[in-house]
């Protein structure tokens, strides 16, 4: 990307030219990515964008009423599914079986908002990595579910594609967005889903969103990662008074990178590490053992699932 | 323990009036306390002691070669039982159940050999901590699998059951026992199955083994922890080329500790181990993750189940 401001007019343009006099839908995730498009295609169409945001049930602490501030301005449509999500998880363990099934309901919830205002364009913010991820498998769930929606629509239109993630964040910049968006990690798009090894239950969902909330006020403003959060690994022993007990175990995962298609451990000091560990077991009782992820992306991903 | 000359000449004296004229068995692990035991009584009875090792399938690897070499002046029983063992562990995949299933078979392997040489004392190498934890519930296995014998025996001998881990390790030098051995870190009864979140299966447990090889090869003698060791937590996703696929997640542990009771996780430097890390993903291909537990105990107990 040569120059923002030129790609900002022409992103703009685009849209508007691609749009016609067309309504534009969208799913709005509240990221970088997502919020970017959402910014650029409210300034090319204005009302006639529609964004959807669909609380998933596996969003992070606050989302939801995050969003709600920040696109006060924007017509925003905010779809509440928690229960269909669980719902549809109950019993399912297998990574690729869990994706599928977010991205299904996610596709079916999308589809039902969609259709209401008559849109015939899909606006979406997919950006570089991710198409070459989704070429060679790595990933199998992006933006509006990865998969193909039922409802035809005359355009799709991804304003986003040829930008790395660096790059988008400096359009948001120069778009004036917020600080706090611009320098946004990453979330995926199947949410807390794909940092709970196994099935996905109510109480872990609850478990692994307050341990990631403290990851990320313990790191983010600390040592502004690429990417950090923690994820849900399965029960160990642990031992409370004289007494043993079934404890869960939560990674903490934070990393460093320049587009998230390789990355590598944040170095830590192992005090701080120690001192958020004990943070997390003590703020949340039904944890008895904190782990910190010491892989490179390869040969693990970045997430979990 | 006062005086670590005295303490011997006393076990030994106490273990000659306590067999009498009998034949006595015991459960021989390897490790420091059942190695003292061991020692002490061959020198109380010579070849009335019995000691039996039962190679479950879950020792470390080359530990049983070790045991051969080590003792090969006592006279030893060696029981191969691995395909009993991992048979019995199909399918079972609750902590408990584990070290039900795991202290059942060994009582089952133990009887079955100490009743052929018709031994009526038992020794055992329980010491002070041990007892205490049984006492509170926090481990339900030890030694001869923490269960009642369906055998009878006329005497139980415990010479070490008033001492901490410390003493034990001076008896073990006062007693010129080889350094590998006075200074063995202690490895649980029911062996790598307890250091496997979940189900046991032959291929789980030979990429731990593996990984717990190289753990302890890097950390042993270049930090002396009490205890160190790698944990197998589940499946997570890797990525290897341009392609997803799923590998083993692996934890290290490494702590430092008086007497087992309560632990510190050991501050080992981050390069070190990310190193260590790598090398682990690099020797195990289907291994894409390694964490490092910065868990004190407690809350967390110092192994995974």
């Amino acid at each position: 990307m040569v120059n923002t401001q030129k790609f900002i007019s022409q992103a703009i343009e685009d849209i508007r030219t691609a749009a016609g006099n067309e309504k534009v839908v969208m799913a709005l995730s509240g990221g970088v990515d997502s919020s970017v498009c959402a910014v650029l295609a409210a300034r090319a169409i204005g009302d006639r964008l529609i964004p959807i945001y669909i609380d998933t049930g596996l969003m992070r602490k606050g989302e939801t009423e995050r969003i709600k501030t920040l696109f006060g301005d924007i017509h925003l449509l905010i779809v509440e599914a928690g229960d269909e999500f669980l719902g549809a998880l109950k019993g399912v363990t297998d990574p690729e079986a869990k994706r599928k099934v977010i991205g299904e309901r996610f596709i079916r919830c999308f589809e039902r908002e969609a259709r209401k205002p008559g849109a015939t364009c899909l606006l979406q913010g997919t950006i570089y990595p991710d198409r070459i991820e989704s070429e060679g498998g790595i990933k199998s769930h992006h933006n509006v579910g990865g998969m193909p929606l039922h409802m035809e629509f005359t355009k799709v239109i991804e304003p986003l594609r040829d930008l790395y993630k660096d790059e988008v964040r400096e359009v948001a910049g120069a778009l004036g967005m917020p600080k706090e968006i611009q320098h946004r990690m990453p979330f995926p798009g199947p949410g807390l889903a794909v940092r709970i090894i196994g099935e996905v239950t109510p109480e872990k969902v609850a478990v692994i969103r307050e341990a990631n909330w403290i990851a990320e006020s313990e790191l983010v403003e600390q040592y502004h990662p690429w990417q950090c959060f923690a994820a849900l690994l399965g029960l160990g022993t642990g031992v409370k008074g004289d007494n043993r007990i079934h404890g869960w175990i939560v990674a903490i995962r934070a990393v460093n990178s320049r587009d998230g298609m390789t990355a590598d451990p944040l170095n830590i000091p192992f005090d701080e590490l120690t001192r958020i560990g004990s943070r997390i077991t003590s703020e949340i009782p039904s944890v008895s053992r904190v782990v910190y992820d010491i892989t490179a992306k390869p040969p693990a991903t970045i997430e979990y699932e």
